[in-house]
């Protein structure tokens, strides 16, 4: 039995780790730690848990985590890696970072999150932890730096086309709707339901700090440098992720093409269900489940390709993707405890 | 390994029930009809089945669902166990009928549902399906009235009361309120976005036929005839039931001597869960799960009780009761598949 | 043209007001203040406003409202209304507080919402503003309390039949449901959109501070005491309230006779409508609208009347009615820039 | 004072316009027409409009029709025109056409809708009704092609860059957001609120009839062919649609320039509004008015424009410039009764 730490107990993606780890047959919660809500039982904090979970929320005291637990899940905001990460390698704990800190390199994390990076011998040993693709790295991995929600979505809908050299590399436009519980639990204007409530925007027009997280890892399957135009909306919905990705496609590739490369490139993979011709994702279709669920059109009268991505940004975008790479990092079969029928309606 | 059959595909209590017993490690779906979907792909018509359901949908025929199953579920809207559970039993089936056929007496059925009701002799071996309240009788039976969704909500929370004489018969009044699948997947005015979204409503009012249900199940345990107001209300949410439910306790009853009578009842009862003084449930902190959340106020100024409880509509109210009346009918832990941690958020 | 001012800019009641009073014929707004959002634009805060309105923000000072303004609307949480409207009287303007402080007395203020009452010369000036029911008082006052949107919704259901002594006094049940904007626009947990989205709850069970105010205006009419069971819920909408009422008719009141007294009482009140038998109101149906609308069933089973009433929380039940207490306080017709049609669907 | 019969009385859009007129101090309804709903008080159909219209619905009858109006609103979905329109024309009324029918030339519309045109000198009539650009010709239009939701969100955000020549033609991709309400109030599977609560999707992919209808007025304005992809989603939102416009702009095109561009176009146009660097518009910042809101965002790594418009899809979207052009076309100020602050929250 694997014995996991949560670190940041309060938050939504924590609080989604106890959801899925609560039916993984070899993997328990020993213990959850939380800077607010230190003291508490869980479930005073979330009643939801009651009957369920009896832990008291502890202080975050790395060597203590060492000690209870054989991985660690970082569900914190960004920006409170450094704070413990290098302190739980110390104590020999392995960690799956669930914010942001990792994903980048310190030039461009100061530049799109405007803070002071990890210590770069720590973000070096970070593997990019997209399960799907970096298997092989995540494996031997002791820090892995889970994906953000958008680039899980982005990459998985685009990934085969830069690898096959299917699509312009000039040409790639990302219009990206989220629900809020991306935003996470922390109280602010934007995230009052009278202000998301029958309400659609963009936000972070050309900012958004997911930016250059998707260009770095396309420009790694690709072999050169890629620049995408990307744009977050915000869907008056809790959870769920839909990429509308666009690109002008090369000479040659036709529908059925595209179909085969999508087929080929995730046969085997549990979790990405290509839809059949026609037929799109929405994202109720995946909710509360670990799909990444594909759809394309190719439109012949302007040569673009659309391809259409849904995931739960909670669960493959988060906290399910994490579970995932657990798995894959203690040599469990990669679909352990993850497996289950989304919840529709 | 439990053979069952869901005559009804298409509708959100046969989906809902596709989703639990996925994950049941006792029982599998067999086979799954539907008279408007027959000769479909299940995933054809729930995309979110890709890859987890391979079924084609079949047309309604009891001869060969008792060939190919041990128990059946019947999914479908209220008016149609007549044409279909006699052949059911005839074959030597079990059946769980969600639909409220065969929850009231002839005389009750045809003055609140306008309809006409099952053969008597079938009306007769129906058990009512309230799994915390009637597992003896569960236990033995061929037949399931599987409870409705509000009255599901609301004996949970009155029983108690009328059972230790607590509270004026005379005295209550539900005040319940229900998420829109409760009305089904069928196409209605009425169920149409544009009309629910930003809106709250009563319907059905003192004319709901949940009423006579909730009646004479609060009669047999009291032991005397019971009358209530009962008012439901439609919110702008797809899954749950909150039932308010108010009543004068009788003399002697103390918010203390409440809280004990409801952990005595309940204790041992995995589903039932009763909340600390001061904390009431919230429909999300049920949604996807089977457990019904009770909470108790006893207002000293008036001397009434307010009893507030929440279920999930698709999963208590009905699929998840239903898997759970499965168990005890098949001798399996009552828990059996359903243990999951509510969705949240 | 009435000069109009508007204390407490950024809130939902104090938008609202600028959107109502933009119609208004005889009225204008010169002057609007904020305390965190003194110095911006208007338009700064609520892009919405663009084109529409100019103002900038100012600082409260009473002296200075005084000068630009014939009326000044207190749009501001309870617990701010001494800070400021003594000296708003002092300098001889007229104030209408749209807050909970100046609704209840002293001893009743101080148990219900735990803070410091207004000092009691000034609480004794304040004239209950229910449009409908205290015309002749509003007409003089020099300060209005503006009822809270709960009181106007039950208050407008009930008092026809605590007036006509229709209602067995003790018997009164109020189930009320608002949309989230009843919260205002402060940060809080509670009313974050994933908290709130697809979910239902009560909230301060017998607890809330609107209780008082409703059985005080009740106990007026009818001239006896009167103790009401009050629950409050929270809606998945940003606006509207439902109050659901219930209490036991006294003999020989019949559906017919209880419908003529609603006509009757209501008779020459634009913004209230009686809806015929067995049509209930939905809150959709008032939406953006300063009507009231209410249905009426009579349950000969339980001798038991259910009134319902519907109200957009932040019209009727704050801005609008403030809007038409200022026409009645100025001698114009009540319904002067009032009368619009509903924002449906 | 302008009479007008509204033909379609039942759907949104003709409900719509019942709200909007009745502000109107120049333009009254002097009849309501409906063949589903023949014979029935409208406030039968929409109790919202009790006390405020008293009309009977009647049948259509386009010799009638032009004895009561003046001018006739058709608002009715797509494939009606041809029943009406020509009879209508003929008694001599001017007709506004919420529909589809009359926007499009025989072959695109058959392709693209899939039913028959209306006769070719019907359509040859129609003046297309997108009030900024258009205003002269529908001053003295006797049939009005009201321009349909998404173009109109999309040619209000692009008109000024295809007239300017700012924009690659072959680059411009339109990611399209709607509320359900664009889907009309007829009953079917995807718009039922457990279909499309809690879930965002895409639907009719490089297939949706609004694409040529953009393209051609792209066309007519930049005065060369232009062919776009666009992609329409559906929001769980009742109203409002935000169109996210991607296109590469020349060379010499700073931000600046593009801002200058824009307050140049629309200098004097009451209903358009021009957010100003980094704001970007929310629909519930238009919500129930005319306003059109847009914002532009340069970005320099891509050398990509990207446009945010936003509108009420029934106001602006269909019922508003439907009455914009009624002002149009009987020489009143084009505001007349349309200037409202939109609802927020």
């Amino acid at each position: 039995m694997i014995r996991t730490a949560i670190i940041g107990a309060s938050g939504y993606t924590g609080i989604e780790l106890l959801r899925l780890l609560h039916r993984h047959p070899q993997a328990e919660v020993t213990m959850v730690t939380g800077d607010s809500t230190a003291g508490k039982q869980i479930t005073e904090v979330y009643p939801h848990l009651q009957e369920i979970y009896q832990q008291t929320v502890e202080a975050v005291d790395p060597q203590r985590i060492a000690e209870q637990a054989d991985i660690a899940f970082l569900a914190m905001p960004s920006g409170h890696a450094t704070e413990i990460v290098p302190a739980l390698l110390t104590n020999g704990i392995r960690v799956i970072d669930l914010g942001g800190d990792l994903r980048l390199p310190a030039d461009l994390y100061r530049t799109w999150y405007g803070k002071n990076p990890v210590p770069a011998d720590v973000q070096q040993q970070a593997v990019y932890g997209l399960s799907e693709w970096f298997c092989d790295e995540i494996q031997n991995a002791r820090l892995i730096a889970n994906p953000g929600c958008y680039p899980t979505a982005t990459l998985l809908a685009l990934l085969p086309l830069v690898k096959a050299g299917a699509i312009e590399p000039d040409s790639i436009i990302v219009d990206a709707k989220s629900g809020v519980s991306g935003a996470g639990r922390g109280v602010a204007l934007g995230s009052l339901f009278s202000e998301v409530n029958e309400n659609f925007k963009a936000y972070k027009v050309n900012q958004h700090q997911h930016t250059p997280e998707i260009e770095q890892q396309l420009a790694r399957v690709a072999g050169e440098q890629i620049t995408v135009t990307f744009t977050p909306h915000l869907v008056p919905m809790t959870r769920g992720i839909l990429a509308t990705c666009y690109g002008k496609v090369k000479e040659g590739w036709t529908q059925r093409r595209l179909m085969d490369l999508y087929t080929d490139v995730y046969a085997g993979k549990s979790f990405v269900r290509i839809r059949p011709f026609g037929n799109y994702p929405q994202t109720k279709e995946v909710t509360g489940s670990n799909f990444c669920d594909i759809g394309l059109s190719l439109d012949e009268r302007t040569g673009r390709l659309t391809v259409l991505s849904a995931i739960d940004n909670l669960v493959k975008g988060a906290s399910g993707q994490a579970v995932q790479n657990l798995n894959i990092m203690t040599g469990m079969p990669e679909t352990e405890g993850l497996l289950s029928v989304p919840m529709y309606p």
